[in-house]
């Protein structure tokens, strides 16, 4: 079944004539329309895209499947004729998504037409987590290309090169390598700025014996990757050797153990039991994971409040981390793919610490 | 008077007893706080930056003049408490930017405390659009840098040269120079593609006798440059050579008579009569400009449907085009600053059609 088709499947269980969409990426999943402006107003017979002056041409191209309606100005002005054509009773919008203002005025010049506008709730989102093969392929030279970066920052740090210096080195290296832009700005993070989870990269000089997070991602046909590693150059401290087993500990624990049907909850659990149980609950202070695909983020959530429950063909990140206040941090993160009800990495960089002894960590 | 004295007055005038700021832009003008998730609460006596585990130290660091409070979890959970200690009634929200649902759980949750949630019309965005001298010596160096990597796009275009190689070439000048990323995707646009407005850089390549817009700008301390010049390898054609005169003639009249108090419509009306009057109206879509500052796309707008009032010390671009389907299209832009009631060139990229004659067009 397409994605046009599922999304009408999703109409129907919803109990509407049709669905407004705003949000970027779920247009651009939906239509395969890349402008940086449109709406989609798809219900089950028609499929539109709503696009202006500047993007017909782009539209007409790339929404294949679509009807390209040139509009003018915001949605207000020219949303309820395009509904009352459609015989549209009842819409519905991206609650997480539309801001209020426009929202409102929606409602007030639908209302005057007869039509409910009503809000919906990451309807297109859930069907984003599921990936299709296509979308699987994408993410996998994504994370090799990711692997590939980790490998050429692992070959150019060295002592007294900044962080910033660091990360725009590997980000040349990504895009020259076929990365379309990053996703995210990478993190180069060293000693102390390592305890923040999301540190810039600075003009910090980096030095030995010091954590080096190194978080990085690609971008390859619109979909992304997510990498992290923590290096120390020359030799690591005791506290450094301590916090990393723990958490490369919890981190392959989860994906061993992860299987299809847990909840977000649940899945974040395994890890945080073990970070807890060896003293450092209080310093993971994030989540286990998250869905990558066309955002960087996106469902599924592993998290402590999370109830999404992990399917097979789901891909999402699986990144234990400890931070120390005025020492550093470490994390470990991998982007995986569930399939067979068990989560497979997608990221091969080993999980080496020490960059001098160029093996891996035994311990 | 600073920023946080003015929101206050605006508070004041709207007759709120605080302000909710959850846009990232608006956020950082306020506070100086970088990071990117973070919520203020701002009224008469206080100055709240809420930030999760991850932003502690950071929003520490960065917000000097603000109380930063670690919370955890969406607004809903724990904006009722800090609104109740501030003994706030009444707090407003940014209603262009605040995702509906966020409104409608914080607006149930807040009532159950006897607080009226409100909202709010681009508050801060309109104080961000009068910039202060340290914002228009910034923008200033953006500016600058921007017409040197136009400069150095200009050094290595030549037949056979992809629009994606251009633009990546010049992406690294950019970054190289000290831009702190790219503020927009760099549009490198030959021939025909030269005709979408928000065209991609392609794997086109460029050739000779044909339109190519080059659209490009710089971030420096947060602030960005806009600068647009079209270009021609080897010689113009007649229908190149008319419409870039007609261009040029309608953006260097709207930069000597846009004047202090005039609406963005009136402004956009300048350059728009010239272009009607030659008889390609249909053919310029977009409006005339817009504001620049922490954001590329900021008040105020320069459009048919613009109300902004343009007042001193706002800085905008001033953009004209024509596009002509199948054939390519011509845009000049130039960032500028309004000062003593006039408009002032920021962008000094001579506009030079032909590269090959080296020399200015004299038409």
């Amino acid at each position: 079944m397409n994605r046009l088709a599922k999304l009408r499947q999703s109409l129907a269980d919803l109990g509407l004539d049709a669905l407004f969409i705003a949000h970027p990426e779920n247009r651009r999943y939906l239509s395969n329309f890349r402008g940086s402006t449109g709406w989609l107003i798809i219900s089950q017979k028609s499929a539109l895209l709503a696009v202006d002056f500047r993007y017909v041409e782009q539209a007409q191209q790339e929404a294949t499947e679509f009807e390209v309606v040139h509009i003018k100005g915001e949605p207000a002005k020219w949303l309820p004729e395009l509904a009352v054509n459609l015989g549209a009773r009842k819409i519905g919008f991206e609650s997480n998504y539309l801001p209020f203002a426009t929202y409102q005025k929606l409602r007030t010049v639908l209302r005057n037409c007869g039509i409910k506008l009503t809000p919906t709730d990451n309807v297109v989102e859930s069907l984003r987590a599921i990936k299709d093969k296509e979308e699987i392929d994408s993410i996998t030279a994504a994370a090799a290309l990711a692997d590939a970066a980790f490998e050429h920052a692992r070959s150019i740090i060295r002592p007294n090169i900044t962080e910033k210096e660091v990360a725009w080195e590997v980000e040349k290296f990504l895009r020259n390598q076929g990365s379309e832009t990053v996703p995210f700005d990478i993190i180069v993070a060293s000693g102390p700025n390592s305890a923040l989870p999301h540190a810039r990269a600075s003009e910090k000089r980096i030095r030995e014996n010091e954590p080096i997070v190194i978080d990085l991602g690609a971008r390859i046909n619109g979909y992304c990757s997510d990498l992290t590693r923590t290096i120390v150059l020359g030799s690591e401290d005791g506290v450094f050797a301590r916090i990393y087993d723990i958490v490369l500990g919890a981190q392959l624990t989860a994906i061993a153990t992860i299987t299809a049907g847990m909840t977000g909850n649940e899945a974040d659990n395994l890890a945080r039991t073990i970070i807890e149980q060896a003293g450092y609950g209080e310093k993971f202070g994030h989540g286990l994971g998250h869905g990558v695909g066309l955002n960087p983020h996106e469902l599924p959530r592993l998290s402590p409040d999370s109830p999404d429950v992990l399917q097979d063909n789901m891909v999402f990140t699986i990144e234990p981390g400890i931070y120390i206040p005025g020492w550093g941090g470490i994390r470990i993160e991998d982007t995986v793919v569930m399939q067979g009800g068990k989560a497979r990495p997608l990221s091969r960089s080993a999980k080496i610490a020490n960059t001098t002894s160029g093996g891996l960590l035994t311990r």
